[in-house]
């Protein structure tokens, strides 16, 4: 056995390249929001490469771009892509990286004239971000079939506009039926969007779990006093309560394991006066955790800790949910196959749990799916400042290619 | 020996209610703010009241307001009094009780002929809020000689007037020398403002200190990042920094004893986004002792703190100071007539601290003084809501006449 097949690096960082200049600025941010100018402009490149490569190329009815490549069998798919939206101000990785990967692995296998015995699938889903039609992975919940079609056209954007109507406009309203295809298997390459993997020094991410999310606001009320003549014993402070919350988070987080995160991202108290003890305060809670028992867990141990609070200060606590997404256990096979791929390549791997959200996510509801991770310098991304390595870009595409293949076999 | 000299409380009640009107809202609140038409008003009422009982009234350079009456001798003179201006919406008791008392004291002494050895000065002192010009307690800090009248007449208000000119619009720029008289002792009634005597049925409080302050803002600078992917250990959380500092007050006046009041009554996170650890944070820090070593260590006790959740947070925390007074001690045996005078009618009395500002902390820098306290309903202030009984209103005013006399004997 020789040396394993690889991609083209180059053509793949020159495409990142170019893409990125589509809704591009100058300081490297991308700015390519759904079904935006700037999204078509994205669309239309990729689907001429597509077309380029042989690709039977389909539009779904909620604009999603799926490219065919026929196998050996007629057997269900192996599924592997990402998505072409971006916020605003954002990177020119998240989402692009995996899809133009996924199409740099079906150009190097025709280059290379490897046939696989499932068909393989690649895909740009539309609207993961979210940033301007919620829901956000609004593409892959149609795909599964977990969002009707005539709901996903329906969505109004925080623009005003809808998203039908600006399908349409930008030509990808297509016919191909959503929730019609069961891949055998699915994959998404991405960046990590975290620190983890630069800071470890490690090169590939097997992703095990994509975290689960609750949003809470908790709002406060006690008595606005003077900071001077009030005795501390005789306060009913908000603003104290509300940081002793904030404060515990990092306490509950540490009780239930290294996957539990707990941060406390808003605050307010009023009236917001140097010298008045605040007669209500507001905190917004985000807690995330893989295992959705545990998860569950920390609601309940915020729960009685905020109730420990409000009796002994004396104040009153309400708390609302905003946000409750239940978290995805990847599949174990295609987690090991990752492994292994990247075990082939001698490349440095370790099993780790997304803590930002992804289609694979919603595709993990009905199929076995799994991602694989790069480092993101710094951990930084949704910034213009988001960044990964040539090196890391190339890897993270071999390991799909190797992945993809023994899937597919 | 027969029952006490007492004043006319319903003659002090009905002067309350005239003088609220002046300024007054249908809430009850008053609007009295230094220099305005309405100020102009409540000093218009006062000086002919204080004609009408045969005081020599003197208007000083800065505006406060003094009524002499003459004594046996000429020997120092016993001041008491407070001031007439109020906040926006502020109560009708606070600062107008203890100059119409002041008033009631001298027409009551005038009708019974008592005279006495030391001349009387009742006093209303210019702008003590600081509601309308900086610095607070302006005419008493200018009566005692620690502010210029050049200083004073030239403050701009945050309303863009001139102090000087609004003096002189309303009719109150007068002659009489700041700086000129040195009393024998002074003596400031007021309503508490705070819950303490309400709370132990106490009548009067004889106040033994006034609370020195300290005003400090907190920004701690850290690194702002996605709440989902950045693991627990790897954080730089300005706002779980900030949390502790606002949580830490309250362990660090349990510390300092009794006397230590510690509030965060302002906070705010950048960018206070609901799934991005903060990557600044501020908070403002009120310390408040009666005893000025212990105030101090306060300040170094919460700066060590603050470094310690710094170097554990891996955030850059600046403090800066916003304002520092001096805490005031009172005269132990001004003190001690207070309690004499209190016993003498049959009131219960407690030795007290004064957790807010008062003319009487400028008054205690050069002449021996004290304070008279009575419950606030609520320890409200500052507020519409503010509200003394009659019977505490009177017994206040009696006790006042009671000290006076024995001051002035």
């Amino acid at each position: 056995m020789g040396a394993p097949l690889t991609v083209n690096a180059s053509r793949l960082l020159r495409r990142l390249d170019e893409l990125g200049r589509l809704g591009g600025a100058p300081d490297g941010g991308v700015s390519r929001l759904a079904l935006s100018d700037e999204d078509k402009l994205g669309r239309d490149r990729l689907v001429a490469w597509m077309n380029e490569i042989g690709l039977d190329v389909r539009i779904d009815q909620v604009g999603n771009l799926l490219g065919f490549r026929a196998g050996e069998s007629d057997e269900a798919p192996v599924l592997f892509g990402s998505h072409l939206d971006s916020v605003r101000a954002g990177g020119r990785y998240d989402g692009a990286y995996g899809v133009l990967a996924a199409l740099e692995v079906l150009q190097t296998l025709q280059e290379g004239g490897v046939r696989t015995r499932r068909p393989l699938l690649m895909a740009a889903f539309t609207n993961e971000e979210g940033a301007r039609y919620a829901p956000d992975m609004q593409g892959s919940l149609a795909f599964v079939g977990d969002l009707s079609v005539d709901e996903a056209l329906a969505v109004t954007g925080f623009d005003g506009s809808n998203f039908g109507e600006e399908l349409r406009r930008i030509g990808y309203a297509g016919d191909f039926p959503c929730a019609s295809v069961r891949p055998y298997a699915c994959v998404e390459l991405h960046i990590e969007q975290g620190p983890v993997l630069e800071k470890e020094g490690i090169c590939i991410g097997a992703v095990e779990a994509i975290i689960g999310i609750s949003w809470q606001e908790v709002t406060l009320r006690g008595a606005a006093n003077h900071a001077g003549t009030t005795p501390m014993d005789l306060r009913r402070d908000a603003g104290l309560a509300a940081a002793r919350i904030a404060a515990y988070l990092r306490d509950l987080a540490a009780e239930l394991g290294p996957d539990q995160r707990a941060t406390c991202g808003m605050i307010a108290f009023r009236p917001n006066v140097i010298n008045v003890i605040p007669g209500e305060a507001r905190l917004s809670v985000d807690l995330r955790n893989p295992d959705e028992a545990v998860l569950r867990q920390a609601e309940q141990r915020l729960a009685a800790f905020i109730q420990r609070v409000a009796a002994e200060e004396r104040v009153e606590a309400e708390t609302r949910r905003l946000v409750y997404v239940a978290p995805a256990r990847c599949d174990p096979d295609v987690v090991a196959v990752i492994e292994a791929a990247a075990a082939s390549l001698g490349l440095s791997c370790r099993r780790m749990t997304s803590g930002a959200g992804h289609d694979a996510q919603i595709l993990a509801r009905r199929f076995p799916t799994a991602m694989i991770f790069i480092p993101s310098r710094g951990g930084v991304s949704h910034s213009p400042a988001e960044y990964s390595s040539p090196d890391d870009l190339a890897a993270g595409a071999n390991v799909l290619l190797q992945t993809v293949l023994k899937l597919a076999l």
